[in-house]
């Protein structure tokens, strides 16, 4: 097979692609979906019904549910929390999944917890030991409990600083758009 | 036995209850007590010395101390942390041990953290990310670092609606009553 | 061999002191540095070019990674998160390794989260849940989102009362000394 998985790992699906790599103590159950060149970290949980496109990182101890589609090139920090149900009880047979959407080349920092349901933007960075509470909006910066808008950040995650409604990265020059509701764009 | 323990995880003591599960990359220590029909999920840990009822859902990643009781039917959240030593230090021989206890049918949000030395009354409920530090009335929603309470939930985990004593579930009607020192009873 | 492994935990490194037990479902690299009689708990990872002295504690489910240092007699508690990347993106080739020192004696409270780049003093106290964001003071006692100060605590991890600059502890008397620039140290 095209992956890589550690000795100590349990991979169980098959739809996982090329280049991956599945470290120490993870478990990866059939029915989850994972792309290319992704990296599962080590004690990593992935549940049928969890799905990651190509090229993302999930750091250690972090477990991936149903209902939750992480897009190309996410990173998922460590001991980051994904759920899928807004009100769990013990053994409640009729409850109701909820799913959780995490963009195109997004951060999670380490420790933050997404409660389900929402939407994080493509490139979006939500700081370290956030509690994300609503949906963040591409290239918005989050952190805090509960998560407040802090700014935008550029692709490379570095800070944009706007002059009307034109943003500009200071580390990569790369330019950016703000539309008068407020949302940011490549420009 | 009349339990089920993934081949990858460990489970030492003897005082389990039937049907109960135990997940890949867990362990439960010799001297712990663990109840029927629990779900422990994967990697995690029950010390000797933790009790937890029957009925009780444990998610990924969570270390359930000695001095931890567990009542029936609570559900404890991915990555939640719970706590037995209010001021640790590495190396103390001396240190004292603090009791927490979680009531009948509470819930845990996912990655919140229980300080020791308190308890989480019956259905309760505290909220993902929350870190509480002082006891939690039954039926309550407590969220924030630090948590506060922000109102009162029904068994069903739905939010209760007060007119004056009198409270009710909008999701299935159930009533309940606020007595002067504003304790939620069933009706 | 004069350390401790579990049967089920992963030790690499050559590096590691005599008397440092390395428990269940655990990693540790090759390349990472342990000092004697430390005792790291289960479902833990300590990455190449991660530095422990003697006698630290790490409880379960806690990643060290490279850049990370932490002195003798630090505690750091379950599900806590350390970092190394300030802002991180999937797949970046060249990232800059920020470096975390944890210093002598020190406590990171549980599920407490340290941003990079940054020292947390000797006998400091990181309170559960905490997410800190800059540099903690020698003794200095910080909790909350971000984390602030709250107070400063003897080695023995109780409280500190000042009468002017001269400080002293209610439950073991160590007596200690606030400079003009706020700093304590022993008296």
């Amino acid at each position: 097979m095209a992956f890589f998985r550690h000795p100590q790992a349990l991979v169980e699906t098959d739809d996982i692609g090329e280049g991956t790599r599945v470290w120490a103590f993870s478990h990866v159950m059939n029915g989850a979906t994972i792309g290319r060149d992704c990296n599962i970290g080590e004690h990593c949980f992935v549940e049928k019904g969890a799905v990651l496109g190509n090229n993302v990182t999930v750091k250690n101890q972090v477990s991936i549910w149903a209902g939750v589609r992480i897009d190309e090139g996410a990173f998922i920090g460590p001991n980051a929390s994904l759920t899928n149900d807004l009100r769990p009880r013990s053994r409640q047979a009729n409850w109701t999944l909820r799913e959780t959407h995490i963009g195109q080349g997004a951060t999670i920092g380490a420790n933050a917890t997404i409660v389900c349901g929402i939407s994080i933007g493509s490139f979006a960075f939500v700081g370290a030991g956030a509690v994300v509470t609503g949906n963040v909006r591409a290239h918005a910066l989050v952190y805090g409990n509960p998560a407040r808008l802090h700014g935008f950040v550029c692709r490379c995650a570095e800070p944009l600083t706007f002059t009307g409604a034109r943003g500009v990265c200071a580390a990569c020059h790369r330019q950016y758009h703000k539309d008068p509701q407020g949302y940011v764009h490549d420009a």
